[in-house]
């Protein structure tokens, strides 16, 4: 197909297309001239895979080009392959080294310990998950730190159905995509969800005590 | 106190401080000389929550105004702040007119009327869950779009759990507060939580299978 088909079927406009092909994030099409080219389907995917992740996840082109390169390297074993796109999907989080930091940290290794998870000491959700608990706790926003288990008990229920139809699919491929689906989606559905959720809690406490 | 320890104490940068001051999103302090001003504990709590807003929630400056609007409205009754705080979190979400994006919308109503939720017709939440649905659709990843029902259990359940703590805070601003911190907080510790449990379900699981 040509451009402008790629753009009405991807849903991403021709300059930023032409935008992603100069940054690499595209592979280019075949030239059948010098001003043409010919795409696929795989363009087609990659565009819309691409557009998921900054329209969705708000990733940076270097995250994206990151995420990117994993889920290519197709020849790849199974376990770098998912881990390598679960940690490209996250900014790498600032260290924290004051006070509340460490002792944030101290919590994220008891409770991994604690529930007997089997996760690397590279994991950047462990310290994105320690810059949360240290601004609950400089905030002094006890009673939402306090349901700390209450929300990992949640994600693991979550994880348990998630894993299996993720490792379920037909290939390495389609796995590391799943793992953004799940990942910078799941993140958008469980967000939207919990607010309407909370409103509507609100609202029907509201009415019973006035 | 003076700029140096508020710095300080909210560890926030001197800079940065004196750029909310100038864009009005920190109360200016009492003078005590042409060029010094006093500022107390109010101004500390401020800028913790700023920082948690730009750091954490990744919010706009425009949003952060607009929560902080909302809170400081100390006299406005409860369910109006609480609900304007939530909704200002959100960036306001694009709308979405193609097809994808009305099935997603009705798909959103569907569930929201199925679960008798309370939710006003105007939450971001709404559109911003519509939008993730279409994003799935688009991509083809039709196992994530079908636990959208396990997704709102746990939405419900932690809002269950949530809400009360939230409306036993003994002030209409500490509930506002909260309100940022169940929310922006919340979604952090969700999805570094979900990632820490993903990995380890997948680890478990592939040694089980190699």
């Amino acid at each position: 197909m040509r451009m402008a088909e790629l753009s009405e079927r991807s849903g991403v406009a021709i300059p930023t297309i032409r935008f992603y092909l100069r940054e690499g994030l595209l592979a280019p099409g075949r030239a059948t001239s010098p001003n043409q080219a010919e795409y696929h389907s795989e363009h087609v995917r990659s565009l819309k895979l691409i557009r998921t992740l900054v329209e969705v996840g708000g990733l940076s082109l270097t995250r994206v080009r990151e995420v990117l390169e994993f889920i290519r390297a197709k020849d790849s074993e199974l376990y770098p392959v998912l881990g390598g796109v679960q940690y490209a999907l996250m900014e790498p989080p600032a260290g924290i080294d004051d006070e509340a930091g460490r002792a944030a940290r101290d919590q994220v290794d008891r409770l991994v310990a604690d529930r007997g998870w089997q996760v690397r000491p590279d994991n950047p959700a462990r310290v994105a998950l320690a810059h949360a608990l240290a601004s609950l706790n400089r905030l002094g926003q006890d009673d939402v730190a306090a349901k700390l288990d209450l929300y990992a008990d949640a994600a693991e229920t979550l994880a348990r159905r998630e894993v299996p139809d993720l490792l379920g699919r037909d290939s390495v491929e389609a796995m590391a995509e799943g793992v953004i689906a799940y990942d910078v989606l799941g993140d958008a559905l469980v967000s939207a969800l919990r607010r309407l959720a909370q409103e509507s809690v609100v609202t029907v406490h509201l009415r019973r005590t006035p």
